[in-house]
């Protein structure tokens, strides 16, 4: 198995593209990644998409980007779980580079979101959920995260204010990104008084959807030190599933998904959630930032929440959260997020986040959720010294 | 990287199974698959699906299919890539197993085509095609076949009834498979009578979309000759792409994809086409039979339909396809078609091939195509002796 690196990053901003489709959201991405790691060519390129089919009436993602890329003949094609669509293209693209099948492939995340709104983009998100058993019923991703929301806050005794740090430091964070969607800080009782999208679930707990696609490039780590000055490696990559349907888990407060996907990336990686620096979770949701902190081993059940309350989650804290404003700033541009996730993190480690930079991060976590926890998939970047 | 072979087949019938969605489906083939090999765990699941975001209102099938088959928590994803969809599942599980990511992989190809009807059913089929230039003119897939077969007729002087010997293989075939969606042979006359589904493809040049899954197992060949009397050697594996738009292809008739693709699945797997016993060739239209035969190596340009003519694809001949009666008789599951294809060539390699059985088949060729050649997947099999 060869040891695989990034060797470039590139990231369009998330907004309301409303003069871009998905070809070209994704070539802003590429040809970024691209000039970042001073190539021109790639040998396979994995495009990670969630709704391309229900939200712009296009499958067949992979060679459509391929081609306005410039990149047709190239092997390509699309991968999706979800809103964790992106970090599992990043773990396909790694799998090919350390399989030796490709040299260098290119990672590219994309998502064109605001073409339908209203009830139309309500359906669509749906389709992440069970059909037949959840979205059938009416269910919405917000309908389910307010669900384990009520549930977290009745079983553990914990407020809805508690929930508002984590807005409150990806709103911060995200101010600073010149690729956010929403580069407002939060002002002080605003989250208290945020319109309900489903109780208990308000407008400052929901991350946004976004246009937008980011790009990564990898290769083997051997070429990757001889082509970059500052590669980032992957030290560990893995994906695990749970139950679609909330009701058909065994607890419905423990993220099953993402507890053995994380954990199997740090047995991969040899390292325990102590050694690492900084984490870019799915925040989604409030109540999943908290529940991935219970699962991925940063808190006890029910204690999630703890570590907003005491800036543990800030980037002057101990393990920094949603560094550049996470999905809930930055955007939530689906299928394209966990490769921004990816790229962030990249960019932590290469030490050029600008005014986002964390101090001294030498391992990151990058944690992908599909749905409601679905599916999950973890990274480990380091920093190669 | 690891030699990489099948240990276990399964498929269900390609049918209308109004009584059943994608995971009843799906958990079908993955029992049929997984008691043929042995086993009951694997450690990953790849699923081959194309459309069912579309057809089912359901994404993030990766998670659902595992959960229903009792495998949830083993990572699980979903490919696409139109119609090539179950092969590109076949390719990813391939290199998951080369890489030495995981041992024992479940591929599992799956659709559930008949639940919409009418435009909404051509609606869905045409998200394959280039959304913005294609399928917004009114585009779909008998219509882009068409232009291709009319412009091939003219091209090189063929009539249209030179198309019909391939018609009349697929169906002789399929009459003897049970898991065929039509068991009639084709009747002499039929062909030259047949409505037009888009002039001048007819009801006999398209195949049908019908609800389907199938399922290979794959482990290292070292493991796979301890566990099972007769594996099945990948001996080459690879996928390529092609602009998605007909009129962005520098040569129509020329399915570039597949060229690239099978051209460097005979380089892996140091073999010429001459050394192929048989060939999986995706016949969803008669013209892309032609043009796959001719991109492959077995024809030359404009020469296909002549391999039909003389009974060279016949089971007899000196190049079976369809051996079970293609997509045309054994049906067209869209996503899981890919996979149909990779069980029939490994019974017939087996020597399981029943009814169906090619004699002294030794190596066979898988090549799925999405859409109309914007992406194919190219499989060489091999036979254990």
């Amino acid at each position: 198995m060869h040891d695989v690196s990034i060797i470039g990053v590139g990231q369009v901003p998330v907004s309301e593209h409303w003069d871009m489709g998905l070809r070209q959201l994704a070539l802003g991405a590429i040809q970024a990644a691209l000039g970042d790691a001073g190539i021109e060519r790639v040998d396979a390129v994995v495009v990670g998409n969630a709704l391309a089919g229900n939200l712009s009436a296009q499958n067949h993602v992979g060679a459509l980007v391929a081609e306005y890329a410039g990149l047709s003949g190239a092997e390509a094609y699309r991968v999706e779980a979800a809103d964790a669509s992106g970090g599992l293209a990043l773990r396909q693209g790694y799998l090919a580079v350390a399989s030796g099948s490709a040299e260098t492939v290119l990672v590219v995340g994309v998502e064109k979101a605001t073409d339908r709104t209203g009830s139309e983009r309500d359906t669509a998100l749906a389709t992440v959920l069970d059909a037949d058993y959840e979205a059938a019923g009416g269910g919405t991703p917000a309908a389910m995260a307010a669900l384990l929301m009520r549930r977290y806050m009745h079983e553990y005794g914990v407020a809805l204010d508690q929930f508002e740090p984590f807005s409150v430091n990806a709103h911060a964070n995200g101010s600073l990104n010149p690729f956010a969607m929403y580069r407002n800080k939060l002002r002080p009782g605003a989250f208290g008084k945020a319109p309900l999208v489903a109780d208990p679930v308000n407008l400052f707990d929901s991350a946004p959807e976004g246009d937008g696609a980011a790009a990564v490039i990898l290769t083997t780590t051997g070429r990757a030190v001889d082509m970059v000055p500052r590669p980032v490696r992957v030290r560990g990559s893995a994906a695990a599933t749970d139950a679609l349907a909330l009701h058909n888990r065994a607890d419905m407060l423990f993220l099953r998904a993402a507890n053995l996907a994380a954990g199997r990336a740090y047995e991969q990686a040899e390292i325990t959630p102590a050694d690492l620096q900084l984490a870019e979770l799915h925040d989604s949701y409030t109540i999943l930032t908290a529940l991935q902190l219970e699962a991925t081993g940063f808190a006890r059940r029910g204690e999630g929440v703890a570590l907003a309350a005491d800036g543990t989650i800030t980037r002057a804290g101990r393990l920094p959260i949603s560094t550049f404003g996470g999905l809930k700033a930055r955007g939530n541009p689906l299928g394209a997020t966990g490769v921004y996730q990816a790229v962030e993190v990249a960019l932590q480690l290469r030490r050029d986040a600008g005014e986002n930079q964390v101090d001294n991060a030498r391992l990151g976590l990058v944690l992908s959720i599909g749905g409601l926890g679905g599916t999950a998939v973890a990274h480990i970047l380091e920093r190669v010294e």
